[in-house]
């Protein structure tokens, strides 16, 4: 397991999350409209980057991958929610989403707010229903997501993130909001590996820290993708940001420190992870690709 | 204990919900405008049914009140989510609710979506973070709940709602809706009660059994008091049903047999009750009162 490439991982990995998604929607006995919604956003695809972050961290403590595929689901499962709800007409009003048509353009408005609803509340219903986790390991996993997510985490991060348009921000508060629109629920991605490795409190606490420098690198590189970056790679129209009228990372600190802060903290993200002793390939392979990658 | 009537009961116990619901909100770290949004519904108060009959449900079981109150407001925090959601205007587009403003007339339909989104996450953060239930306890809780509030349950339920209007519906296709919409989240309030009171497997399906009957009862009540009942004591306009074109049980059955089948459902609810080795005079009395009510 020591010697998997970051290439190899992503593709064998991807595909197993890819593959096993649409399994958790199609056996509910639910109206078949609504699991065609929920289906439809959770097949569009994307990075799958909070599933590889919590593998990626399971392979740190040496354990099997499978161990955390549900888990992994469960957490796609509920940044698909918030991409739905997100792109309404009430909020970011996006018609396009790595570009196919946004779930309200397909399946309408009331139908997106309710696939989203239940994409959330399904993921509970997975994770406390995990048949190989003990029910102490549930219970934080739970803990901690339901932490993520919620008020303090990501809801929060989006109200933060929704009063700041139109706004010049200062960069604390643009960082504040990051961390909580889209940190939060890529550092529980890897507290959840850890979690499920067994990890110390101490441990999945220095993980999460990581994964919070990770986050930041993560949003700064979207932000100097969406004015430098290529329409057909990012699968979105470029300069987006600037017709939304949002504060970035390159329009508040220009485009040369926007790149300095990016370096910053993917070398904080990497420091965090030599200071552990774990099996950290795959998580600084991941890291690099974050700060590297084009889409 | 024994000798509670049903009016100090329900005097008491609303009293502690509507005193510690907003205390679940008021500490959170989170933007001041999402928490005023999240409480103002909370707060909008109504009948409280669900946590009542999770109390009455303990007190069947000879447990004290206190052991349930957090479980309580959790679900009370699903019901109000579920409202605003189903105020919005891609779904019912309701300007009113118990005489109040909606969520999204009084904060708008992007705050409103996202309040009902932190109400549905944080109730999973509020039961994986009970301090006096055991872990097990907590696992079935979450299973059962996030079970009946997805999309096997009330958000499928409101799916089939949507899509049933402009239809004239058989009286099955209606209950079946009401089932999920409306009766999954009661039954789950009473089995919650049931598996904090320590009940057997059986005692827990056998009290969803009564559940289901008191929710289709309080749902027929319900389009009969639309028909029938007196605007300012139901806190909506008299005749809303019809105006937004959805079947009802008035209009599929006849006035007649949509009150003999009222009578059905608390009879057989009540059934269920003396079936049953519990102290059941509460749950006996709520039974008659959803049959009873003026609003």
């Amino acid at each position: 397991m020591n010697t998997l490439s970051l290439q190899q991982f992503l593709d064998q990995e991807k595909r197993q999350i890819d593959d096993r998604l649409p399994h958790f929607i199609e056996n509910l006995e639910a109206p078949s409209s609504l699991k065609k919604a929920m289906e439809y956003s959770l097949r569009a695809g994307g990075k799958r980057l909070r599933p590889m972050l919590l593998l990626a961290t399971l392979h740190a403590f040496q354990k099997p991958f499978h161990l955390g595929y549900e888990v992994a689901c469960a957490i796609e499962m509920i940044h698909t929610y918030s991409l739905i709800h997100d792109d309404l007409p009430a909020m970011d009003d996006d018609d396009l989403r790595r570009g196919l048509p946004t779930n309200h353009k397909v399946f309408g408005e009331a139908m997106a707010i309710l696939a989203g609803d239940g994409l959330l509340t399904q993921s509970f219903q997975i994770i406390s229903s995990l048949k190989s986790v003990d029910d102490i390991t549930k219970i934080k996993l739970i803990q901690c997501i339901s932490k993520a997510a919620g008020p303090e985490g990501m809801v929060g991060g989006q109200v933060a993130d929704l009063e700041g348009e139109g706004k010049l921000l200062s960069v604390e508060e643009l960082q504040e909001i990051h961390h909580h629109k889209t940190g939060d629920l890529l550092a529980v991605s890897v507290e959840s590996g850890a979690i499920l490795g067994k990890a110390t409190e101490e441990v999945v606490h220095a993980l999460g820290t990581f994964a919070k420098h990770l986050g930041l690198a993560f949003q700064i590189k979207d932000d100097i993708l969406d004015v430098e970056g290529d329409e057909e790679t990012i699968g979105k129209p470029v300069g987006s940001d600037e017709g939304n009228d949002k504060s970035t990372y390159p329009r508040i600190l220009g485009m040369e420190n926007a790149k300095d802060k990016l370096q910053f903290h993917l070398s904080a993200a990497k420091k965090c992870l030599y200071e552990l002793d774990i099996n950290h390939t795959l998580l600084l392979e991941i890291t690099e690709y974050v700060g590297a990658r084009s889409n």
